[in-house]
């Protein structure tokens, strides 16, 4: 399993004092930009050095408990299924040990020329299998 | 049915070229701000003038056409379902004749004293009875 | 001059239950982004049909008075000086009649296969002109 | 002097490939609440503790290199000067050795119940000259 640590900024924030729904993907978008790099890939990589791009087709959240400014939030990434052109992630945020959040990134991969679904490319699918959620 | 007209901005782009795919949500979250005044009520109401807050527990959004910085977005706006104390919206995004997305998000009644869940208000919920979906 | 009527979101907000103080500036960009398109031309068209690129090298704001979710702000934008090869605009943010900000931002343009500085065109610099500020 | 080691993230970029320049104060701003934690002080205490607010009041930023997603950046923070109730930070970025930003934002103490300016409180003035920049 893969841990990202962040903090909750006052710019994520709104008036109602907590997080600002929106930015709770934010967030898990950078656990995956995280993710991405210790599977030795980026996005920078991706944008500049393939010929695919992999663009979010789905995402959802459920909201546990509200976040506040300051707060240390873990961002726990898995797996969720892998198909032959796209593949899911999974989020769990933890606050300590209060879960906060979820959620579900679904990615395809598409021809940088084309916009076509291509092949997800092998390397990643062998990437992808080491971090298979078993419960999920 | 409610229609909210936006467009996309710079700043909801991302290096990709195409928007970030946590400001869609963010542009729906703008139409539900005019859907709300649009029934009367308003965040700003809602956060000072009400004893209650409607947090979002759960977002989802499916991403069906990329959208580009200067796109005219219409969001069309419909009520799910109504609960005891939480209500859905569902969104619908198009750029003319083009979908090119949907979005749900669910919101809940809260005390703004105890952050307990509390029946949401009869008038709101006559309110949204006006805009529920047949379809969905 | 040249007004663009907007309006303060839930996200452009914070947990101090006004504007965050980044989020004016991308609100005076949206303003750029309609005055551009007034003027011909669009963000759009720079990026995909041009061979330069205009980046702000500098950008400054003061605020004046509090903004809060569902605020109606008018910002007009004027011209402040034209160079050789960059030009400034000036924001002005209204609450109704209540000054609630101000900004500026430089903008020069670069070769977007070199990088490097090259002379504004010809025609934004005469269209720019006829929004001269006369009192910065 | 004070440093907030952070990393150009997706949702910082826009279509042109780079950073959005107003991100670039949303930057800034996480540098700023990393060096207020380290005087012992917080948003979140300041927000629910005391009884001040620091709103800023003027905000300006140079653009010296584009930064990309995936960049490291070190965001180094020193105090320009403390007034009776204001103080300035100015804040120095950098990518490796390369200067890629400046920034400065110019902070005042209000009262929370009335909006009207006070003194900076004495603890936090003692704290910020031991960060005053001899330089600028």
């Amino acid at each position: 399993m893969f841990t990202y640590k962040t903090k909750v900024r006052m710019h994520d924030t709104d008036a109602a004092g907590i997080i600002f729904f929106a930015n709770q993907f934010r967030l898990t978008h950078d656990a995956y930009e995280e993710f991405l790099e210790m599977l030795g890939s980026s996005i920078q990589k991706i944008l500049r050095k393939t010929n695919y791009f992999q663009p979010i087709v789905h995402a959802e959240a459920d909201y546990k408990a509200p976040m506040f400014v300051g707060d240390k939030i873990d961002i726990s990434v898995t797996v969720g299924s892998i198909g032959k052109t796209s593949f899911s992630l999974l989020y769990t945020l933890n606050r300590g040990k209060t879960l906060v959040g979820t959620a579900k990134t679904v990615h395809v991969t598409v021809s940088q020329k084309t916009g076509k679904k291509i092949p997800l490319p092998t390397s990643l699918r062998r990437a992808l299998e080491k971090f298979k959620s078993s419960s999920r």
